[in-house]
C-alpha cells in the first residue's frame, strides 16, 4: 500500500497526466534492510532501476555503492556523489570507447563474459578488476532471464585465465538468479557453480576474492514474497555450504528490492467499454500503458496491484489497456484483473509497487504521449 | 535497399551512435503511389509511423490529410501546415478534455468504438462528424490485433445510432486489417461488415458517407508483398462487390506503407560471443535495440533486412540482441539470423526498411541511453 505521504501529495499537489511519486523513506528503509540483513556484503544499487537523482543522492549518502550499465549511468553516479571505487560497469556489452571513457572517469571493475570483451578491457581499462558472469537458468523467477547474458562455467574459467593472461586483475564471478527470484535454491545452485571456479581457478594459480550476488531480491506486488532477512540466512548457509571457512568478499545488485516498492503511479480510467453486450469482460483503457513506463507488463510479467476509490464495491474481472493506437498496448488479457464494476472514466486509479523500471522505460514520444512525470519526495 | 542518398549520408557525415535517416524522396514516391493507386480515395498519413517535422511538411504540401492519436500529434499535423478539416483524431481512447482541445482546434472527425466514447464527444465536441471502428480478426497479418480497438458490428450500429441521437453526424465505418496485411481477403470481409452497418443505418433513415479502410498496407521488410496498386484494385472490386452503384466516400490511413522503406538505422556490432564453446550460435549484440526503437522486434514480429560490409562472406545463424541489461532485450532468437561468419566487433550494420515506428517508440532512457537520434534528408 502507497505511504501515506505518496497519498498526500498526489491529494494535495494533483498532478496532471500519469506520474510516478517516490518516496525517498521507502528507500531509505529497504537500503538499511539490505545493510542490516547482509552486514558483511556491499550493496551496489541497479541505477537503471531508478536513475532519479534524489534516489542516487540518498544513497550515495547512506555509502550505498552503484551497478551501473552506461556510461551515463557512471556520471550519474558520480554527480550523486559516489567515488568511482564504488561504481561497477556492469553491463557485458560495451563499446571499446564506453570503457576507455569509464577507466578514465576511474572505474575500476567491469563486467565480462566473453573473451571479446575481455581483451577490449584490457586494451582500453588496462589492469583493472573483472568479474565473469555465469549462466543461471532463472527457474523460479517472475520475469525468467533469457541466455542473454552470462557463459558456461567451463567458459567463465577460461574468460578469468584470458583475463589474467592479459595483465587484468581476474577478480570474481557474478549471476543474477532472474529477477523476483523467491526461490532459495537458485542462490544455492549458482553459488555452487562460483565455487567450483574458484577452486578451479585456485590450483592454476588465480586467486579470485569476490562473488557479486546479483539482483532478483523480489519486491512484492500482488503475492507475498520472503523478506530479505530469509535471502540473507539462505546466502550465508549456501556460501559456508560451497566455500568452507573461505568465505569470499561478497556484493548485491538490488535494484527492485531497493526502489519497486518505494512508488506509486497515479493514472487515469478513460474509457471503460465492452466490444459487445454479449462479452465476458469490460475493457478498462487507462491515459497509461506499455509505451508509457508500464513495460514490464510484457507478457503480464508484472502485476501491479491497481487501487482505486471504489475498492469497497463488489469487483469482476476486466482487460486492462493503455491509451496508445497500438493494440499490442494491452497490460492485462490473459488473466484479467478484477476491478470495481462501478469504475468509471474520469476515475483516478493508483497503481502500486511502480517505482521500479518505469520512468526510464517510457518512451519517448509514441503517439504523441510525454514520458512518464516522476516526482521524488 | 536503402537508397543512394541515405549511403552517402552515412559515409559522409559519419554520425556517432545508432541513428535513423530517412530519405523524403522515398517518403514522396510512396505518397504519389497511393495517390495514384486510389485517386477518389483520401489519404491520412498516421502520423504516429514517424511525426518528423520534415515529412509532415512534405506530406502537407503535397495534400495529405493526417490520422493523429493524441493532441500533440494534431499540434504537430497543424504546425506542418494541415489545415483542421484535414485532421482525424483516430484515437477511440480519448480524455474528454483532449476532445475539447482538438475540437477547439477545429478537428471535425473523431474515431469512437463505443456508446462512452461518443457521449463524452457528444459534450466536449458537439455536431462533429464521428466514425465507428469494427473489430477485424486480423488474420494474415504480420502484427496482428488484438481486439483492444473496434466493437462488433451490432454494436457499433447502436453507437453510430447513439451519436446520432446525441447531435453528432454519424459519418461512417473504419476498420483496420492488421499491420502488414498480405491477405485481400480481409479487406472485403472487412467491407461486407461495413456495407450492412450502412444498410442498416440506411432504414433506419441515418445516411452514413465514409468508409476508413485503416492502415496494414505492408512495407516490404525481407519478404516481397503485393504492391499498392494490386490493394487497390482488390478493394475497387469489394467495394462495388458490396456498395453497388453507392459507392461511399474512403479513406485511408497508411503508416507504415508510407515511411516504412523511407529510413534506415546505422547501427555497431558491440559484441559477438558464444555462451559455451559448444553453442550453435553465436550471439551478436548491436548498439540498438527493443528499447532504444526496435519496439517491433517484440514476439520477433518485424524482421528487418540487416546489411553488412561483409555480406559476400559466408553467412551463419545466430541470435541478436540489444545493448541493455535487459535479458528481454533480445531481438532475434526464436529464428536465428544469418550474418556473415565474418562479423566482428565495431562493424557498423545497416537495419533497412526502418523508418517508421521506431524513433518514437525508442525508451527516454532505458539504461542510461539516449533515445534514437533522426535524421530526415
Amino acid at each position: 500500500m502507497a505511504t501515506q505521504r505518496i497519498l498526500d501529495f498526489f491529494a494535495t499537489r494533483r498532478p496532471e497526466g500519469p506520474c510516478l511519486v517516490v518516496d525517498l523513506d521507502v528507500v531509505r528503509d529497504n537500503y538499511l534492510g539490505f545493510a542490516r540483513a547482509m552486514p558483511d556484503t556491499r550493496i551496489f544499487y541497479a541505477v537503471k532501476a531508478n536513475p532519479a537523482p534524489e534516489i542516487l543522492s540518498l544513497l550515495a549518502d547512506l555509502g550505498s555503492s552503484f551497478d551501473t550499465a552506461s556510461v551515463p549511468e557512471i556520471e550519474m553516479a558520480l554527480t550523486a556523489g559516489a567515488t568511482p571505487d564504488r561504481i561497477s560497469y556492469g553491463n557485458t556489452i560495451k563499446k571499446e570507447r564506453d570503457i576507455a571513457r569509464a577507466y578514465a572517469l576511474g572505474v575500476d571493475l567491469f563486467a565480462v563474459d566473453s573473451i571479446a570483451e575481455v581483451e577490449k578491457i584490457a586494451r582500453a581499462a588496462p589492469g583493472v578488476r573483472v568479474f565473469c558472469r555465469i549462466l543461471t537458468d532463472g527457474k523460479g523467477a517472475e520475469w525468467p532471464l533469457s541466455r542473454k547474458f552470462g557463459c558456461s562455467v567451463v567458459m567463465a574459467e577460461e574468460v578469468l585465465m584470458r583475463a589474467h593472461v592479459l595483465g587484468l586483475k581476474a577478480y570474481g564471478v557474478s549471476f543474477h538468479v532472474g529477477s523476483q527470484q523467491t526461490r532459495f535454491k537458485s542462490w544455492d545452485e549458482a553459488l555452487k557453480q562460483a565455487a567450483q571456479i574458484f577452486r578451479s581457478l585456485g590450483e592454476r594459480g588465480i586467486a579470485l576474492s569476490m562473488v557479486n550476488l546479483g539482483g532478483g531480491f523480489p519486491a512484492r506486488y500482488l503475492k507475498p514474497v520472503p523478506g530479505v532477512r530469509n535471502y540473507a540466512q539462505a546466502i550465508r548457509t549456501s556460501l559456508g555450504k560451497h566455500f568452507g571457512n573461505a568465505i569470499p568478499e561478497t556484493i548485491i545488485e538490488p535494484g527492485r528490492g531497493m526502489v519497486g516498492d518505494a512508488g506509486a503511479i497515479k493514472a487515469e480510467v478513460v474509457l471503460v467499454a465492452k466490444k459487445d453486450e454479449s462479452d465476458r469482460h469490460r475493457w478498462v483503457y487507462l491515459d497509461i500503458g506499455k509505451f508509457g513506463g508500464l513495460a514490464e507488463t510484457l507478457e503480464e510479467a508484472i502485476r501491479y496491484p491497481i487501487l482505486t476509490d471504489r475498492d469497497g464495491d463488489e469487483k469482476a474481472p476486466c482487460v486492462i489497456a493503455g491509451p496508445t493506437c497500438d493494440s499490442a498496448d494491452v497490460l492485462y488479457e490473459k488473466t484479467a484483473y478484477d476491478l470495481p464494476v462501478t469504475l468509471t472514466v474520469g476515475d483516478e486509479v493508483l497503481i502500486d509497487k511502480a517505482g521500479a523500471y518505469t520512468t526510464t522505460y517510457a518512451s519517448v514520444a509514441f503517439n504523441g504521449f510525454a514520458p512518464l512525470k516522476s516526482y521524488v519526495i
